[in-house]
C-alpha cells in the first residue's frame, strides 16, 4: 500500500468517525459558494486608470528586493531591468509571467470534507493572524501562549462559520521563537482537521512546515497538491525583504500556496489616498506572484491586498474606516482583472475592548469582504486592538456575523417554494403568517439564528442578568471549549509528527530571534 | 408685501444669520448625493418574477381599507373591483396611477440651505422615529418627555450627518396623547432648521401640523411645495387602517410627501421568505403609492419598506439580520423600477443597550442602506430595542457611522491628484509618505475622522480611563447639548406658533387616546 494510498485510508475513517461525531460542526460548510453578484465600486475605465499607473510605476520606479541575491539573479535571468537591488519590469511582463498561477486551487486539509476552493465565487473565512497578546473578560489582557494557541485552533475547529484553521491564531510567546513553529503546526494538525497555514519566519521554518504536511497527507501528495497556504507580505513600499522572499521561495517550490499581500496603511506606507494606494498595491502585487511562477510555473498564488489607513492627526492605524472599505473593493477588482484568487478584509478593528467600535468597524470590513468578492477572509474572527490581541470573546461575536454572511452570500432563493404565493393566499389581508403551513414547512431553515443576540424584551433581557453582546460571548467560548472534542488523528501519523519535532528540536539550541 | 416675501425675507436673514454662526454644522452637506454604484442583489429577472406576483395579489387577494368609506369610494370611482372593504386591483391598473407622481422632489427646509432632494441618487439620514422609552448611561431607561424630545431635535440639529429633523424622535409621554403633535412639530420648528415630518396619529392632528407650516412657509408655498415628509403605514398583511388613510389623504391633498411603507417583520406579518415578503411589500406600496396620486395627481410620495424578521423562536423580532439586507435591496430595486422614490433602512437593532450587537446589527444595516441606494432613511440614528428605545449614545455613535457612508458614498476618487503619482515617485521603494509633499497637500481631508472610535494604543487608551465606545458616546452628546445654539426663528412666526397652538388646545380637552 502507498503512502498516498495509506492516508487516504485513513482520511476516510477520520472523515466517518467525523460524521459519527455529528456534533459541533453539524450543518457546516466547507467554504461558501457566493451566489451573489460582486460590487464593484470601481468602474473598469478606473481600473485601467489604476493599471497603467501601476505599470508607470512597476517600468520607472521598480521594487528593492533586499538581501536576497538569489531572487535578483532570477529576475535578471527573466529578462528584468536590474540594478543592484532595485528591480524594473518593462511593460506587460509580469502579466505574462502569471498567466501560469491557477485562477483557483484546491487547498487539501487533512479531512478531505473540509477541502476549501480559493478563487472564482468562493470565499474562505480564517482565524485571526499574529497578535503576540490575547484578552479575555476574566483574566485580562497578556502575552499569548501555546496553551491559547490550541484554544484558537479548537475554536475555529468547533465553529461551523470559520473554514480554516488560520496560522498564528496568537504568538505562543512561551515558547522560544526558533522552535515555536513546531508546536503551532503540530497544534492545527492535531486539534482540528481543517485547512492551515506554515510558517513564514525563516526559510528553514518553512520546510519543517512542509517536512511535517508531507508527514501527514504524503510526500507525493504535497508536491502536487496544496495543503497549506502562507502568508507572504511585501514591506510597503515597494520592498520585499529577504525573510519573506526566502519562505516564498520554500513554499513556491513545494506547490504550496502563498499569499502575497501588501501590507499597507495607506498615509504612511502609500499615498493617502485610494487611487494612489491601489497603484502600489497593484505593483507590488504584481512583483510577488510573479516571482512565484518563476520559481514554480503553477504554483499556487493568491494576490492579497492588506490595506487600511492611519489618523492623520495621531498616526496611529485606523480599521473598519470608509476609506479601508474602498481599497478593499478596488484591489478586488484588480485581483480578478489579473486572473488570481483575491485575499483581503477581516473583522477589523483599533478597539482595545469587544464593545460597539469593534462590533462597527468589524462589521463593515466583513460586508466590505464579502460583497468584493474576497476569495480568501484572514483575520474573520478574533481581531482586536488593530491586530496586536486576539480576543476570545470577540472570536465568537465574529463567528456569529460570519454565520450571517453564509445566509447573505445565499443572495435572494427565487424557487417557487420562496415565492410563498400559497402562504400569501392561505392567509390573506388581516391574517398572520406564523400558522400557515408555508410558514410550518419552512420555519426551521427560515432565518439565521444568531447564538449572541439578545432579541428578548427589556424585562426578560433584564431578568437574565442584562448581559451585554460581550458577555454573553464570554460564556459561548467556554461552552465550546468545554464541548470540544478534538478530530481524530492516525496515531502513527501523530507519532511520526512527534518524533519529527522532538528529533528537530535537538537539532539547534533555543533561541528568541 | 406678499406672505410668501415676507417668509423669503425672513428666510433670506436666517440664512444670513446662521452663516455667521457657522458653528457646529460647519462643513455638512444637506444630503448625500451618491458616486457609488447601486448594489443590485435580486436581477431583473427575479424583479420580473416578483413584479408578476404581486400583480397576481393584487387582481386576486386583493387589500382591505378598513373602516374608510371615503377610500373605498375613491377606488370605486377609479375603476377598482370592490368588494365591501376588500378592493382588488385589475392588472397595470396601479402602475398606470403612480405614473403621475414625481420620481424625485425637493422638501423645503425652513433654511433653504437645508433643502434636501429626495429621489435619484440622493439619501436623506433622518433620526429615530416613534419610541416611547429613551435611555443613557446615566439615568438608564424612562418613559420618553417633552424634553428628551427637544433634546433629540438639538441632536439631529448639531449633527452634520442628519440631514433632517425627523417626527417622533421619541414618544414625549409627558403631554397628552391629542395635544402632543402641536409641542412636537412646534419642537422640531424652533430647535432646528432642517427639514421635519409632521403627525399622522389622527386626521386633525395632520391639519394642525399643516396649518403649524403654512404659519412658517406662507398658504401658497405650502399648497406648491412639499414641507413636510410623512409616515404612513400598512397594517400588514394587505391592510390599511383609517387612522393612515386619514392622514394620508390630509397630507396628498396639501401636496405634503407620504412615505407609503409597508412594516412588515417576515414570518409573522408576511412569508418567512425573501422573495414572498417582497411580493407583499410592492402589493401594499403599489396600493398606497397610487391611492395618493387619486387624492392629488403630482403629490409627492415615497416607496417605503420597512422589512424585518422575526425570531422563529421566541416570536422576537429580529433586526440587522441578513434576511433584512436581502429584503431591503430587493425592495429598493422594485421602488426604483416603480419609478418611486424608496424608503427604507436605518440603524437598527434589538439590543438592549449601546453594546457589540447594537453596533453590528447598525451597522450591517446601513451599509446595505446606503448601498441598496435608498432616498430617505427614517431611524438612521438613535434607535435601541427594536425601535422602543431612543438613546442618547447610540444616537451619537450612529451619526457618527453614518459621517463614514458620506465618505463610502464619494466612491473612489480618480482625479489626478488623487492618483498620487508625484508621491509614489518622490518617496520611492522603502521610504514613508508621512512627509511627503502630495501627503501634505492633502492629509487634512484625507481621511474620515471619527469623533468616536478610539484609535489609540492599548496603554494610551488605558490613560485615558479605558473607556468603550458608549462611553465615549456618553461624553460626546453631553458636549453637543452644552454646546447647542438654537437657529435664528422669526419672532413673528414663533409668536404666530405659539399663539395658534394655544387656541387650538384650548378648543378640545386634554385626552390621552
Amino acid at each position: 500500500m502507498s503512502n498516498q494510498e495509506a492516508r487516504a485510508g485513513r482520511r476516510g475513517r477520520a472523515a466517518r468517525t467525523e460524521k459519527r461525531r455529528g456534533s459541533q460542526a453539524a450543518g457546516a460548510l466547507p467554504y461558501i459558494s457566493r451566489n451573489l453578484p460582486v460590487y464593484d465600486i470601481l468602474s473598469d475605465e478606473g481600473a485601467e486608470l489604476i493599471e497603467a499607473n501601476a505599470d508607470r510605476l512597476l517600468a520607472e520606479i521598480g521594487l528593492e528586493f533586499r538581501d536576497d541575491p538569489e531572487t535578483i539573479a532570477i529576475w535578471k535571468a527573466a529578462g528584468a531591468d536590474v540594478s543592484g537591488e532595485r528591480v524594473r519590469f518593462p511593460k506587460g511582463m509580469l502579466r505574462e509571467l502569471i498567466k501560469t498561477a491557477p485562477s483557483q486551487f484546491v487547498q487539501h486539509a487533512r479531512n478531505p470534507e473540509r477541502n476549501v476552493v480559493i478563487g472564482g465565487n468562493n470565499t474562505v473565512f480564517a482565524p485571526v493572524y499574529g497578535p503576540p497578546f490575547v484578552t479575555d473578560l476574566d483574566s485580562g489582557r497578556r502575552y499569548g501562549t501555546i496553551e491559547d494557541f490550541r484554544n484558537f485552533v479548537k475554536l475555529s475547529y468547533a465553529s461551523p462559520w470559520l473554514h480554516h484553521s488560520g496560522g498564528t491564531v496568537c504568538e505562543p510567546v512561551d515558547l522560544p521563537v526558533n522552535k515555536r513553529h513546531f508546536d503551532m503546526v503540530y497544534a492545527h494538525l492535531k486539534y482540528s482537521d481543517k485547512p492551515f497555514m506554515g510558517s513564514v519566519t525563516a526559510p528553514e521554518r518553512a520546510r519543517d512546515s512542509v517536512a511535517m504536511a508531507e508527514l501527514v497527507f504524503g510526500k507525493e501528495f504535497v508536491d502536487q497538491n496544496c495543503v497549506m497556504i502562507q502568508l507572504i507580505n511585501a514591506n510597503s513600499p515597494l520592498v520585499y525583504d529577504a525573510t519573506m522572499l526566502g519562505a516564498l521561495k520554500v513554499y513556491a517550490a513545494a506547490n504550496q500556496a502563498c499569499i502575497v499581500s501588501p501590507f499597507i496603511l495607506a498615509g504612511a506606507m502609500s499615498p493617502v489616498t485610494v487611487a494612489g494606494t491601489l497603484a502600489q498595491v497593484l505593483a507590488e502585487a504584481l512583483a510577488g506572484c510573479a516571482l512565484t511562477q518563476l520559481v514554480r510555473p503553477g504554483a499556487p498564488v493568491v494576490f492579497g491586498a492588506f490595506v487600511s489607513s492611519i489618523s492623520m492627526q495621531s498616526g496611529a492605524p485606523t480599521f473598519g474606516s470608509p476609506e479601508g472599505s474602498l481599497l478593499l473593493n478596488g484591489a478586488a477588482k484588480l485581483a480578478r482583472r489579473a486572473g488570481l484568487p483575491f485575499r483581503s478584509g477581516g473583522s477589523f478593528t483599533s478597539s482595545k475592548t469587544p464593545d460597539a467600535q469593534s462590533a462597527q468597524e468589524s462589521a463593515q470590513t466583513i460586508l466590505a469582504t464579502l460583497v468584493s468578492g474576497v476569495n480568501f477572509c484572514l483575520h474573520a474572527a478574533g481581531w482586536l486592538e488593530g491586530g496586536l490581541c486576539s480576543s476570545y470573546e470577540k472570536f465568537v461575536m465574529d463567528a456569529d456575523q460570519l454565520g450571517m454572511m453564509h445566509v447573505l452570500a445565499k443572495g435572494i432563493d427565487l424557487s417557487e417554494e420562496a415565492q410563498a404565493m400559497d402562504a400569501l393566499a392561505e392567509v390573506g389581508p388581516g391574517g398572520h403568517f406564523l400558522g400557515a403551513m408555508h410558514t410550518q414547512r419552512n420555519f426551521e431553515t427560515a432565518f439565521y439564528r444568531s447564538e449572541i443576540a439578545d432579541n428578548n424584551s427589556y424585562e426578560q433581557w433584564s431578568a437574565d442578568g442584562g448581559l451585554d453582546a460581550a458577555w454573553r460571548a464570554n460564556r459561548k467560548w467556554k461552552q465550546m471549549l468545554a464541548s470540544y472534542e478534538a478530530p481524530l488523528l492516525d496515531p502513527a501519523i501523530d507519532e511520526a509528527l512527534i518524533s519529527f519535532m522532538a528529533n528537530r528540536k535537538a537539532e539547534f539550541p533555543d533561541s528568541n530571534v
